[in-house]
């Protein structure tokens, strides 16, 4: 049966030097093949594509190894069961896994706990909620931006209290979107920070900011935007992006503000892995009494099911949305991981690679 | 009584740009003159010298306002009350407060809470001890540099557990001795990095720290020797100095590592009061799930009581040591204070203006 079928797979090419682009990919072809005892044939459906995605291009250690040459590239996806020779996966089962960019992953048994796959209901939520604010990965290097990153950096490590002043760079993103609607239910004032009058529109209307600011809007934007909307500081940042903004962050911190540290997208095309400027304005956490604090959010695995319980909640009374901005196609892969530097998306970026 | 006595001060002529030199100050004489009602009259012995010190040249917002020009040097210290209209002070009392650069200061009854006057008493500690490992600031901006600072940031920020590793930069001066010989007791590997072979020898045959770091000792000597000296990583970093020392320490950082920023010496005698450059392994954070964290003493104040209770016992059992580097005479101040930069310190830096 699935044996003339024929996986289509994205693989890495070479590695880049800033920006990747189609040379640094390559198209494959090969026959899919039977699962053997133990293993179970995906079928692609939908994968999320992450900022964390560009760092696993370099070669340099990380808390993800890189993706290697040749390797068909890492990303992590919905899939359907299509053929199984193991008893824990039935034909016709919706799963969540490190699938990879390709059309089919075969998974022998010795591999599906690596793979990280495992069942999801999708009466809980859709496949593109799944991908988004329900997201979690299933294995380190999955995805590193989900609902689940959100959720643990503002819950643990940002501890809001009602009242409190959170800003959120990356705010239209899959991570700034939970983490904005989630400290809005929190009973938090939420100032986002995007690229582009559009996108900061849409944050405030569609997921219901009470300001977002245009970083685009030119030099200073941030530091007035702050000024503006954030009279009494900052209390809670939580920062998908480093650089200038980070930095024009810091220099509005409130007293015993909590800065997440969840990504750097402004760094993650640089050649190295912890390159760049570091925050210039970082002894405003000695001035402000503050704390600056990294997460990692496959620390938090034993707890998913808590926080998607509540997640999917609020999704179900309409307390919050899941906004996805879906890609069509294998083949634009290259240039649709790039919209997530460009700042093109408008809500968390999937890939759909298949119909359901 | 009083009235003949000529006060010697040291004022600031003019803000330094970089590091301050002897034209930055003036030397002014001015009669003592006699307390009005509720006032008293203290005696300056000893002055405590500390790095925030520079910071308060700068004409910049921070937590502790800029000296004036003209104005008297602030600096905190000890003295001998000679002369009170004041129920709460006798003739003959020892006291801690904002005395300034200066031998005498007269204080008015409603500038006695402000400058932080409190009676300390000799049997629990010497006057240097006092400025030492028993240092607290009375008020924001007498001193920023001591064992209170030293006490609360290890134990409230850094949080140590037995068989953890410490890493302390600026080790031997006030901050660095205490916290380094309080770790020890709270049963860490405590590491330091300080100035010089002698200096560093000094660390670990008088403070008793397992290892001391010569950042003098040539490009990647801390690298090294925290690889060396840290294989596990670093657990707790208190930051005394900032610059390339803080990421050479970040780049080391164990899981859940506590990165204390007490101060940035290094940083202090750029021009603005933020400047050069941020921490550019900052992102070592989020790798690790590592907090970096202020602190700021004077939060503190009601709990300075218990610290120095702690801390007064172990010198009294001989577990803790307070060294000191006494320097004598008022007019010695401006070369004095540039010692703390030039690391010429080894142990606490106190001015003394006059035998008790």
């Amino acid at each position: 049966m699935s044996s003339s079928l024929t996986n289509h797979q994205v693989r890495l090419a070479k590695r880049p030097e800033g920006t990747a682009t189609r040379e640094n990919w390559k198209f494959t072809t090969e026959p899919v093949g039977e699962p053997a005892e133990g293993g179970v044939l995906v079928k692609t459906l939908s994968l999320s594509l992450d900022p964390a995605m560009r760092g696993w291009l370099n070669d340099a250690k990380s808390y993800i190894a890189p993706v290697e040459i040749d390797a068909v590239m890492r990303a992590g996806g919905i899939g359907r069961v299509i053929a199984s020779k193991n008893p824990q996966f039935a034909v016709g089962d919706t799963v969540y896994g490190t699938l990879g960019v390709q059309e089919y992953i075969l998974i022998p048994q010795e591999d599906i706990k690596r793979n990280g796959l495992v069942k999801i209901d999708l009466r809980v939520g859709t496949i593109t909620q799944w991908l988004n604010v329900l997201g979690m990965p299933g294995m380190p290097g999955m995805t590193g931006m989900t609902g689940m990153t959100g959720y643990f950096g503002l819950m643990d490590v940002g501890q809001p209290k009602a009242g409190e002043t959170v800003v959120i760079s990356g705010a239209a993103g899959a991570v700034g979107q939970t983490v904005g609607q989630l400290a809005k239910i929190k009973g938090c004032r939420v100032v986002g920070i995007a690229g582009g009058a559009a996108k900061c529109d849409w944050v405030v209307k569609e997921l219901g900011f009470d300001a977002c600011i245009d970083y685009k809007a030119g030099a200073g934007a941030v530091r007035e935007g702050l000024k503006a909307h954030c009279p009494k500081g900052v209390d809670i940042y939580f920062d998908n992006v480093g650089g200038e903004i980070l930095d024009a962050v810091l220099a509005r911190l409130a007293r015993k503000a909590r800065v997440i540290i969840c990504g750097a997208i402004s760094q993650y095309n640089n050649a190295n892995s912890m390159p760049g400027a570091g925050p210039k304005n970082y002894l405003s956490l000695l001035v402000n009494r503050a704390r600056m604090e990294g997460i990692v959010v496959f620390d938090y695995a034993d707890r998913y099911h808590i926080a998607i319980a509540e997640l999917a909640g609020y999704l179900k009374d309409g307390r919050m949305k899941s906004k996805e901005d879906v890609v069509s196609g294998l083949d634009t892969f290259p240039e649709a991981l790039n919209r997530l530097f460009s700042g093109e998306n408008f809500g968390k970026l999937v890939l759909q690679v298949a119909n359901d």
